[in-house]
């Protein structure tokens, strides 16, 4: 992959600045895109028009084989052990950046907003100013994906999509105890238990993940609890998986809704019109229009059918109570927004359309899918079907 | 847990500062252990003698009933929808960091020397001030752990165990192909292979992990290299697993080393040289020693049997090649340090001890364990035997 840094290259020439500057690990993902390197440890990436690195020897051969750099240097180029015992390892680090810049003529740089500010003032100290990016220009020209990338997350989806089945199936194939609690192979089945075979089917194809949502009843009205506890027949199960690809970064995003014998009638009613608010995004989105139209579709739809929105009711804590989507890439939640926020979307941005109801009264519903942006409209990765009742 | 603050009012003392600011997720260790909570957003914790909270709505119920705070405050107590439109989500997360400081009487903070630059800046320009910790005073804070700490890692040791047993009989199990290649159950038995079957066992225990190492050959004698590929026999495979517990966001850490056939009389020796040099570690381990002094007892092991160490020559890049040992806690990689650098161990701090031999030539040996730091000596965590030959 070659990313196109003009926008980066605009950013900086704007902000009169020389370059731009990312000390981090590969967690972070405007690290891993401006580098093309991953390591465990932080390393350090200037860019002046050109990719430069800064790594330990540790690091070294593999940066000078594996990065999309112009030059790779070690740390033990700049004395790095004299200055640790000289001057104590922090302001070692600031001192070995400084020249490191100096090499490449850069005196003033742009970082992240996340930057570390003890590194920043240390870089300042020694005279490098240092303006952090609040506009975020990397994450901005990570927005649109590449084709490599779009089938990374492709890949990522597939895993998805056979872990949401493994999870679907427990729920299926399970017994219901007369007091309601499901039971699978003669166990309780517990969030945790199916969160843990959502997690086995991922590992089992070089995914990982740091949190799954399996919620029931009132845990499922509340769009942040990651439920616990026996699940429940007749009441909605939300089942909500973003892996990450352990092999390239790229992550997934799904959410289905299951219900085990009976929903009453008020989550059926909430299921078909969340189906309908989906859809009502999906005919809304192409490149050209705001994710604020997007989300107004999803909004109009809840509003229509007498469903409270965050949009039109700020203090409401039932109903349609978040944005409609985000971008996914590198991070789960990036660029763009789907959202009450204006901003273009543009062909080749992959977000999520996730419209969802929630009331502690009744429990939750919430039908997510993961799409690209295309010049005329969009497609969709996501190929699982939608079955409310197992 | 009620972790002892006192060394935080000192150094806010000292540096006369009003007080500490930590805005981080969960995976930030400083902000699990100020806070006592857990959130995957970013939030805000205060401390200024006692622990105030600022977070979403979203976490608020949660944040009342979970944190060790003597109050929580909502974001949208300060307006912070109205900011929003007013001067745009960045500022307007400046602006109610800093009223909710100023509630406090708090003009000038402390932060993790990792506190995201653009927030600082902000802080500053609202008239804040802002003192990077280049100390990591919450840090030094929490490498002396309480009970409740040592259980949880002590339960982390345990399924780490069994993980690694699992990975242990995949080898003793193998059969060797012809060409050297172990087979298990009809196929190439791979370094992947065996990752996914650690990463399985760990996640059925409820743990987590980014990364393994399960290294053969050539691999093995790169301390960084996860390993690839066929796994062979008559050459070392080093396996280093780290969990971090989902519950407790406490890390375990163990490394062994098998070979399956025939060592190398090299490798056996340095299997034996190492086992040596693990004793004279643990033999010289206890409260009041320096870090340094069990790095050096270590070395002197490696330097009498004519292995070369980093200490006594800067330049190796074969032998003993890394430090002895790391603090383990909320971080995999914490204070104290076991290595060159003078720090005090104390009663309660927990230290993996992991001398080590690599040369391309011959491959890589490490034996790691776990233990902690007792008055009057240590207390071993590992009870995983040590057994070269499978």
């Amino acid at each position: 992959m070659d990313p196109d840094f003009t926008d980066l290259d605009e950013y900086l020439d704007e902000h009169d600045l020389d370059g731009y500057l990312v000390v981090a690990d590969e967690s972070d993902a405007n690290q891993r895109y401006l580098s093309g390197f991953t390591a465990p440890d932080p390393f350090t990436t200037l860019y002046d028009g050109e990719v430069h690195l800064l790594v330990s020897s540790l690091e070294y051969g593999r940066a000078e084989r594996e990065a999309r750099a112009a030059t790779v240097e070690r740390t033990a180029d700049y004395d790095y052990r004299a200055k640790v015992q000289e001057h104590g390892a922090s302001e070692a680090g600031h001192r070995i950046r400084t020249e490191f810049c100096d090499t490449y003529d850069v005196e003033s740089v742009a970082t992240p907003s996340d930057f570390p500010v003890g590194l920043a003032d240390g870089l300042r100290e020694q005279g490098i100013s240092v303006a952090p990016d609040e506009d975020d220009v990397i994450q901005e020209i990570r927005a649109v994906k590449h084709e490599e990338e779009l089938e990374h997350m492709r890949t990522a989806q597939r895993a998805n999509e056979r872990a949401m089945a493994t999870a679907e199936s427990l729920i299926a194939d399970a017994e219901v105890a007369d007091d309601g609690t499901l039971i699978y192979e003669g166990e309780t089945l517990t969030s945790e238990r199916v969160t843990e075979e959502i997690e086995v089917s991922l590992i089992r194809e070089g995914h990982a993940l740091d949190t799954t949502i399996v919620a029931c009843g009132a845990d499922a009205a509340d769009p942040h609890d990651r439920g616990s506890g026996p699940l429940r027949a007749n009441e909605s199960i939300v089942i909500d998986i973003f892996p990450r690809s352990k092999a390239t970064g790229y992550y997934a995003d799904m959410t289905r809704t299951f219900v085990k014998g009976e929903p009453s009638d008020t989550i059926r009613e909430w299921y078909d019109i969340t189906q309908e608010a989906k859809e009502a995004a999906l005919d809304t989105l192409e490149a050209g229009v705001s994710g604020s139209d997007v989300h107004d579709a999803v909004c109009d739809v809840y509003q229509d059918n007498g469903i409270p929105t965050l949009r039109d009711d700020p203090e409401t804590s039932t109903g349609f109570i978040h944005t409609t989507g985000h971008g996914v890439g590198l991070d789960i939640h990036e660029f763009p927004r789907v959202s009450t926020t204006e901003n273009e979307l543009e062909a080749g941005m992959v977000v999520t359309i996730e419209p969802g109801v929630y009331d502690p009264e009744f429990g939750g519903v919430r039908i997510e899918d993961i799409v690209i942006v295309r010049e005329d409209g969009y497609e969709n990765y996501t190929e699982y079907p939608e079955q409310l009742v197992l």
